[in-house]
């Protein structure tokens, strides 16, 4: 049976060593986040994860949704139960604004408890998650009677919310999207149509189920820019916030997936159901995007999730498993055979996976403090700077994240054998689910697009050239504090790797488009090792100055160092081939005709 | 719903034109195959594979097998008939013997059989396929009678095989195994033990199973010295070759996994089964190495089978599938979008699919091809010089075409978005199935091992030496073609840093057994670039001749220079970080303590 252990020691480390989020005392809810009470509230999060959802991953997955024909979905066994005590124990509301009844909590920890619920228990994960875009929209965009008719339940967790965006036709390209919306007398709309993918769209864990709706309305320009947002509830709120009658939006089926069995993937039929309109009319895609970039980071997360479980078991399994002896001869020669862990080429596989999800952790708690940052920062110049940061780093993090975080599970399922494609040990599910982060919330190769044709052009290229400053600052900080050599010379080689990458892009990409397209998916993942090697500086100078300092887990310290070293001399040699890949060019990709294919 | 189509015009190009099947007539069978029996069987193997096999790959899957209480196991639906169709046509016996009824084709035949197969149905294929190792192992170790006893109605199909050799406790360590042989007064053993992972061990689809098991005799000396090899019917066959009592072999319970779900994967119980042995006692794992390695190459051909099926599944998606538009502009402006192979990012996924497959499909056939000179090439000089080939080869077709065909699968699901994820469209099964692959018959991880390990010192290199040369007379022969200057520098490149590589190895795994573990991953997969491009070379110089000679389907040729082009110009720029992270060594990966993980 597989297991989790919530990354909490490393989590601290990079709140209060690498990240010092006790300097941002100026940003709201900081002040209280002490060290004291941040380590307090990580533990209840671990324990909440490891004990209420981790028990009902594989027997989740085993079981599925089921849907009866009335539409109703029901969760699978416990899953009910372990959503009461996420909102008893208030972690809906942990990062929420407390006008509407949250914590107030910065984005860090929300983060943190985002990471521990998907290494947990993936399918669980997406319920609440969903429910955190919802609100984003709401909060951003409603009327203050929308905020007070929906956000203090959706804080508190009765409620759950979710984004209905893709129909059968049109996914990326909403421009197509046929879902009506017909102005009533009322002020009100009657929403018709189908939408398909909608996760958590209907179960029986919350009272309420919150629907955004992209639609259009009957004047609505063509494409993209016809496009309105619409909150349409299962159940219509009457004036006093009690539930009223049962609004015309129901699951029309659910989708046989080849993962995430226990979150319910819906087909959602919209039949004349009572819409609101939230934000402008025809502006609803800009308003999607508040939902999808909060959703986007999160998923991220989900690859750092499924590489830290998927690592954290193959680990277990290398320490256990006797079979065969080291190359160097026997390493436990009183045992029948030494454990797996000896092999160099297993540890290639949990030391990839390893290395991967203690940067990614830095990079995305960096990632939320950037968003409290953009939000809420002294000066109008902070905020702006935090948010062009945060907008190059979130296709990054996405694209990257959740390829990786595939990619460890399956390196760390490698590591078991044949038991790993056997269901009773779990691999085979972490697997199955991880495929769904590299698809959900815009594909990887539409964040690769997202960030060679938006993110980087953006501002005249202001955000990429901040990046290379603060890493080529960490650089020199990491020349000044001495002995790590060995990895400032190839992340100085990688930084100039990302750089050419850069220039070639704006060379080539004007004359021929095609360039941009080739390229976008190499140079996603040359970015990400980039951004990952910069955080393992940052932590090998933290823990370099402590062992000098002195500490009391000099252990902690030195193998941070070791995997730091894994990481930028080994892992990031990768980069090599990605920077050759970005400079051949579109030629050759398309040289075929279509009907060649 | 899922297609399949025989890619036969493309194995008549490598069969006729590129490796010139035809100068071989000095081989058993290939004076027989000429080029229209060889393409009416091609054409009749498409047709058994396509309209028999794929209808019932999606249902198979979702159905699975079933046991009953007294340990039968009931295949999915049609199963049953589409094998009976397969014995019909004689397809169980295209290569083998004709003095056991065989047809004594050549194996390149049979490969392109199995090829076929597994695009089409990899559950199905696999019931065939593992007779084929348990044939191999009673013709080369088996007594006349054994062979008279059990070839004859294996070869007709009427009798399928197993390989047991997994237990609980032991999979690539088989020393350790458990299994016992006792002796019997009338010259047989009692088997009794537990075997798992028995792919196709019980099943209703033919009248008898042959299972080959390996066991310890009671004075066996221990470790892999002490195995020996038995053969263990599931009916005994009479003196007359009727069938007779049960044995005492059953189905203990299936397996559930992650794929291949059609196949049967058991848990056999033998208790006190009657068996007998096969070749010499205590030397059962040289037999069982007789039937690996022929299982190798065949595994290696399903990576091949998976990269075909998903790659055309994608097209037909990519040129259907109408989202946004060209980076150009609009290339469909009548239509509401453009077709999403406009996309350089979603071509950049199909052709490392197509510029893999079509290239292993040629190595594929050559390592067949000299299966067939290792057993009958008129001189000792000539077969043993294929052995030593195909005995380099095998590792690396095994591990990298399986890592390849999942990689393929995975990227040909993206090009399907959230479709991709549903199982209804056919990728995610073809992902899930791709998978074990990488996982049966010796790891992936297993084979990179035996790649340095074993192969590449054996006879003092004589294997590599032999393929250095070979492609670089391929090298020599493009420069004289003319026009290749493109491919031809970047193949110059990739062939040294594969040499160089080899040399890393030779000067540092002595010094540290470790820094051959730790290279042995990335080693596999640089020879596997090498060899794939040594391919292309060898098929773009022959294209190139027939556009200058003139053809009656330039397009054909065409779309072979483009695609070697692309493999060599942009994919083998991978092995640039193959090579380097071969040479940054062991060090930070054997760094931290066990315990440290």
């Amino acid at each position: 049976m597989p297991s989790y252990k919530a990354p909490v020691k490393d989590m601290m480390f990079l709140l209060n060593d690498v990240l010092q989020v006790g300097n941002y005392s100026n940003l709201p809810g900081y002040a209280d986040a002490t060290p004291d009470l941040v380590s307090a509230i990580l533990e209840e999060a671990a324990k909440f994860a490891e004990r209420e959802l981790q028990p009902l991953n594989l027997s989740g997955d085993q079981e599925g949704c089921i849907r009866a024909d009335n539409g109703d979905v029901t969760t699978p066994k416990g899953f009910k139960e372990a959503y009461a005590k996420y909102v008893e124990g208030g972690w809906a509301g942990l990062t929420a604004d407390p006008e509407f009844g949250g914590q107030g909590l910065p984005h860090v920890l929300g983060i943190c408890l985002e990471e521990m619920m998907v290494g947990a228990n993936h399918s669980f994960a997406m319920y609440p998650g969903l429910s955190n875009g919802a609100m984003a929209a709401i909060r951003i965009d409603g009327t203050q009677e929308q905020k007070e008719t929906y956000l203090p339940k959706m804080v508190e967790g009765l409620w759950t919310g979710t984004m209905n965006l893709t129909e059968p036709h049109c996914g990326t390209d909403l421009g197509m999207l046929r879902t009506k919306a017909d102005p009533q007398a009322d002020g009100t709309y009657k929403i018709t149509g189908t939408k398909i993918f909608i996760s958590a769209g209907e179960h029986d864990m919350s009272d309420n189920i919150i629907h955004l709706v992209l639609a259009r309305l009957p004047d609505a320009p063509k494409g993209t820019k016809g496009i309105s947002l619409f909150i349409v509830p299962k159940f219509l709120v009457k004036e006093d916030g009690s539930l009223g009658e049962r609004n015309g939006v129901i699951c029309g089926s659910l989708e046989h997936k080849m993962g995430i069995h226990a979150n319910s993937t819906c087909v959602m039929n919209y039949d004349e159901a009572t819409g609101y309109l939230i934000g402008e009319p025809n502006k609803g895609l800009r308003s999607m995007f508040i939902m999808m970039n909060a959703a986007r980071l999160g998923v991220g997360v989900e690859g750092l999730g499924h590489a830290e479980v998927a690592y954290q078991n193959a680990v277990a399994y290398a320490k256990d498993r006797l079979q065969g002896r080291s190359l160097k001869g026997p390493q436990f020669p009183d045992k029948p055979a030494d454990p797996i862990i000896v092999h160099a080429d297993v540890r290639r596989n949990l030391m990839n996976a390893r290395s991967f999800a203690e940067a990614a952790r830095g990079i995305a708690l960096w990632a939320a403090l950037l968003v409290d940052q953009s939000h809420n920062a002294p000066t109008e110049e902070e905020r702006d700077e935090a948010e062009d940061l945060v907008g190059l780093l979130t296709p990054i993090i996405k694209g990257v994240f959740t390829d990786r975080g595939f990619e460890s599970s399956v390196a760390c399922q490698q590591v078991f054998g044949g038991h790993g494609y056997v269901a009773e040990w779990g691999m085979e599910q972490f697997v199955r689910d991880a495929r769904i982060s590299q698809i959900y919330e815009g594909a990887n190769g539409i964040q690769a697009l997202d960030l060679v044709g938006r993110k980087l052009p953006s501002k005249g290229g202001k955000a990429i050239q901040m990046l290379f400053k603060l890493i080529g600052e960490e650089i020199a900080a990491n020349k000044t504090a001495g002995g790590l050599d060995d990895i400032i010379e190839p992340m100085e080689k990688a930084l100039a790797s990302w750089q050419r990458a850069t220039l070639w892009l704006m060379q080539n990409a004007m004359a021929n488009p095609d360039n941009a397209g080739a390229a976008s998916t190499p140079y996603m993942h040359l970015a990400g090792h980039v951004i990952l090697g910069y955080m393992w500086l940052k932590m090998a100078r933290v823990s370099k100055t402590a062992l000098e300092d002195g500490t009391d887990d000099p252990t902690f310290h030195e193998n941070k160092l070791v995997t730091a070293r894994y990481y930028i001399k080994r892992r990031m040699t990768e980069t090599r081939a990605l920077l050759a890949e970005i400079e051949s060019g579109s030629e050759e990709l398309m040289a075929l005709a279509a009907e060649a294919f």
